[in-house]
């Protein structure tokens, strides 16, 4: 079951500026950061009433983040809905159709296993899942 | 006060397929379907949990939305952050240095009032504040 929006990943250039920036929109201090080696990216959390905000900086040139950047440029790079059972809701996901990136779930940021569906399965927007561990 | 993500709008083609899409990824049935004229738009809601997703067809070539798919094709269009009071929050951005796309609230979908804050404001993200009427 899709039970809400986890968060929203905000690609960005410089995460220390960013997170400035967000502070001072959400009227709030940033609660956590992490870097994710594997995915190569610097992470920052802020919350949102029930919901997170996820700014994302590369750490290298391989990183989707950079990618993403230097494609499009900054701004939203995907939103992620937490699920119960992330096996469960990829085999619906699958099973309607949609094209999911990974074939099984894999460790991200914030003690989360997640899985993507495709930008071209949903109106040019990447979907995560994600399950708390 | 940012009070939590009202929702989060979604730049789409064809609205009938998207909220096929939509339903299924979901699983949820849209709830509401709205035309803001003065926008150019054709909306349709669906519940995800404390949010919505709101999805957006464009009317008319003068819409920001076609403009948007132009640009950058189908895909995130913005971000809305319920407030209790508009002015008092656009305000308190303005006096932090964001740019505000408009002077005075606006009527939206969904009976709101709105504001747009300038995405170069804001990590290359387009903001929209809004307060139920």
């Amino acid at each position: 079951m899709m039970n809400k929006i986890e968060h929203i990943g905000i690609a960005v250039s410089g995460i220390e500026k960013a997170t400035s920036v967000y502070e001072a929109l959400l009227n709030t201090k940033a609660y956590k950061t992490e870097s994710v080696e594997s995915e190569h990216v610097n992470t920052v959390f802020l919350q949102s009433g029930p919901n997170k905000i996820e700014l994302l900086e590369a750490t290298s040139a391989d990183s989707a983040i950079a990618k993403f950047i230097d494609k499009r440029g900054e701004g939203i790079h995907h939103i992620a809905f937490d699920v119960d059972d992330i096996e469960a809701e990829m085999a619906r996901l699958k099973a309607e159709g949609f094209i999911l990136l990974n074939d099984k779930p894999k460790p991200g940021a914030d003690n989360k296993l997640v899985c993507f569906v495709h930008p071209k399965s949903a109106n040019g927007v990447l979907i995560e899942l994600c399950q708390s561990i």
